[in-house]
């Protein structure tokens, strides 16, 4: 079994070839939910939403973002009543958002719900959401007032400065049913591509989930989100560097160093290997970018393939 | 200033014509919310909408419900998810309800929403609706559970017999800015074609609109939705005669004598004015069916000519 800690987008991609390298049945991903945000009195999940879509193949590649195909008729209605439109939730997306709040109201977990909705579209992974509580990132920016995640991230675009993150509710959430069990009992862990600050930073703030990564730090495999100093989407190149972490994958290796024995790089970060390796963190270079189904299934198998080889446990040694 | 008191689909027909018999801007409709739902999240007010549709022209006048040239995009992918679509949710329609439960999250009362979605849509009359507190409609079948008026309206498609129907929430409310002031200060006040039971009903359930009708009872004109013996939509006839009244104009007149002073009923049933009379309630006689605007102008102005001729005030008189 293979668990996978992951936020959106890369972590997406990844779980795309992984679940061709090995059957999908075998492959656990904890699912930050930190970006968790109400809206319309919805309860939207993107990360879930965009880790579902894109197994379920229904993901739009070139957005980005949401469903193929999808249509708008509710946000143009929603722009003609002067609604808050700027978190575009298209047609068949909202469906979603719906059955899952519906669900909610009912009394279902954020676990049960998700198993009920990747099952309903045929994704053969297992996820989990990393926690059943409300867990809310809160994003202070430089210029004064602290905002919601979506805030920071749609809204405004990740335009501007931040001062600090703090993930509101971690401290007194639980990791839902599975999660702990998942890290402990996993042959490999692998911690995704995604923004360390605010993806996997709120899995890691989860009681339990960075204690039990620590148990078994050997033989968990971490890939850089950085590529040669820069984030190949969204802000978390820009994050670690106001946070006063080196964006690099140097600085992604001190983040991960007391839970990850190796860091994937890719080759273009093959000359700083040394520098990750000083951390104490295993530096495995090889091509991180994933354009094609085909290259994440490469980078999967060539992670757990990896998996297999021993790893260095301290600094310099 | 004309005041009417409106439930769904036949209140707002005859609106539609109102509106072109007098400016619509001395037009205040005073709309029932007992049929309001809270589903998948979201707060839904049929009748309001119903209302708000058919005077924007955005009503879907062949469906009988919801926005023409509507699409249903959300409500497959709900379908797919294995989520409750049988109240019947368009993608534009959804709109109105997101629109209308974020703002009332950020704390604007439903009167105040309403204003801002019918003044966003271009409608000229004013819409109040009863209260903008909750009061749900309740009903208590005869085959056993108290249920929620759309599980009985929609998902039952009203096709079970009822025992009883209450307004709950309706004793703790209160009629909502402007309500009451809109039945004393009106030249005329006109009971809609509305289902006598379960659209108006839960409107003089408000503590404070059936005692401003008493107090100007003679200016007060009900429009009877029952035409010889039957509803042209919806299940007023039926319900009457289950709830022991009698499906008829006459049932109407009864049912309405202490509020109004006259009552409007089809030439199909002229031969039962005498009955209606003997209420204490005036018989005027016209043609009631609303196929066309150009009908419901007709009414209106049929029923405002009315309003300024002397009426009985008590049986036989």
């Amino acid at each position: 079994m293979i668990t996978a800690l992951a936020g959106g987008v890369g972590a997406a991609r990844l779980l795309r070839g992984l679940v061709r390298a090995v059957p999908a049945d075998e492959v656990t991903a904890i699912v930050n939910t930190g970006d968790d945000t109400l809206l319309h009195g919805l309860l939207i999940c993107p990360d879930l939403d965009t880790v579902t879509y894109t197994l379920a193949g229904m993901h739009d590649d070139e957005r980005g973002w949401g469903l193929a195909g999808e249509t708008w008729a509710a946000m143009e209605a929603l722009e003609r009543l002067g609604g808050e439109s700027w978190f575009r939730l298209g047609d068949r997306d909202l469906a979603t958002h719906l059955y899952r709040t519906q669900r909610l109201s009912q009394g279902a977990s954020l676990s049960v719900i998700t198993r009920e909705i990747t099952g309903a579209l045929g994704v053969g992974a297992r996820l989990l959401p990393m926690t059943d509580d409300p867990v809310r990132t809160r994003v202070t920016l430089v210029e004064g007032p602290e905002v919601g995640f979506q805030e920071y991230f749609v809204r405004r675009r990740h335009a501007v400065a931040v001062r600090s993150v703090r993930f509101d509710g971690a401290d007194r959430c639980r990791a839902a049913p599975g999660v702990i069990d998942a890290i402990t009992s996993a042959r490999t862990v692998i911690v995704c591509p995604s923004n360390p600050v605010v993806s996997i930073g709120p899995l890691l703030a989860v009681p339990g989930i960075a204690d039990a990564l620590r148990e078994r730090r050997q033989t968990v495999i971490a890939v850089s989100p950085i590529i040669a100093g820069a984030a190949l989407k969204g802000p978390a190149d820009r994050l670690m560097a106001e946070l006063g972490q080196e964006p690099s994958v140097v600085g992604v290796a001190r983040a991960y160093a007391d839970i990850a024995g190796t860091l994937v790089v890719d080759d273009a970060d093959a000359g700083l290997c040394d520098q990750v390796e000083a951390t104490g963190v295993r530096c495995l270079v090889t091509s991180t970018v994933m354009q094609t189904a085909g290259d994440a299934q490469r980078l999967s198998t060539t992670i757990l393939d990896a998996s297999g080889r021993p790893v260095s446990d301290g600094p310099g040694r």
